[in-house]
């Protein structure tokens, strides 16, 4: 198999921290978006929408999506869970990945993707407007996870898990799109500090 | 168990939909959405997000996130699969329910918030160039799903899936946003009629 990566781009830096926790190593094709490689023929012929990261198996099937990637990587070398144990705690880290990326990674993405000069080509129309508008929704979501923080070590539970890629990627993400996790919020920063000094945080 | 319903709203029916496939009978608790009983006392000390639904289990435990309810569901009744077989299967499927839910059902949601009066309470600022923005990506998915579903039955494979429900609330979700299916896209309509025709499509 191999892996399209995709450099610093938030969603191939997800699968590859994930990779990483596992110990699994995969071989990369770096494709270089800075220089628009994700939307070649490389790419469009294997992901129609042009994007990255894609995993290629050895028969040719071609599974995309960083969260699909992850998953199959999952089933495939279970330890240490990284979507959760039992039908509960699955259910547990899949809401607070879902909550993760559908308000927050999100909402960074659409501050950096439409403000940030260098995505004029890429976010096409841009609308600083609704730049601006994901700015707060971003630091109200961060108060919401500090309070939940509070009593917990982990975003999902007393585990680490692919809710707390998905906020790493996400809190780093923060610098180019011009936001920063007020200093205020110690859960998140206790947190964050402790994910962050995890050797997979290097991938 | 209970789960605290939110009536047309998309995401409740993407659950009562999934249900009614498993053929699993949950006592529903019905919230106004209209009347904004979404963000009551009632909802929002289950769901900090005051979002709907929200599935409460027997020992208190919340579960929130339509999809993450959903996965719940089919780890407790597996017949019929709705999240794939196998890894590669399971991979594909949750492959296109994030395509059909990131690319397609996200931005006629941003069509109909930005754009629709009844929606100005709800989604702070409205932004009318971003709901604009959103109508031809919306259309542009579609028409690479239409291409897709030239060689298979259902959208992630031959078998009947939650990428199928997701696509589903999402064409029904076109009406209030002003947007519809285009003539030309008959495998798009072939697949959403038979879809829209199993006993499931009334929940």
């Amino acid at each position: 198999m191999k892996l399209y990566d995709g450099g610093r781009a938030p969603n191939p830096r997800r699968v590859r921290v994930f990779l990483a926790e596992k110990g699994i190593e995969v071989p990369l094709v770096p494709v270089d978006m800075g220089a628009m490689g994700h939307r070649d023929e490389e790419v469009a012929s294997r992901n129609p929408l042009r994007r990255l990261p894609v995993l290629e198996l050895d028969d040719g099937t071609i599974i995309t999506e960083s969260v699909a990637i992850c998953r199959y990587f999952e089933e495939l070398h279970p330890e240490p869970p990284l979507f959760g144990t039992g039908a509960v705690g699955r259910a547990q880290v899949e809401m607070w990945q879902r909550r993760m990326e559908l308000n927050f990674l999100s909402a960074i993405a659409a501050a950096f993707r439409h403000l940030h000069p260098a995505m004029k080509e890429w976010e096409v129309p841009q609308v600083a407007e609704w730049g601006e508008a994901n700015k707060p929704k971003a630091l109200e979501f961060l108060a919401l996870l500090d309070r939940e923080l509070a009593s917990r070590e982990f975003i999902a539970g007393d585990s680490y898990s692919i809710a707390d890629i998905t906020g790493l990627i996400a809190i780093d993400f923060m610098k180019p799109a011009r936001l920063a996790v007020p200093e205020e919020l110690g859960n998140v920063r206790r947190w964050y500090d402790a994910v962050a000094a995890r050797p997979s945080a290097k991938a």
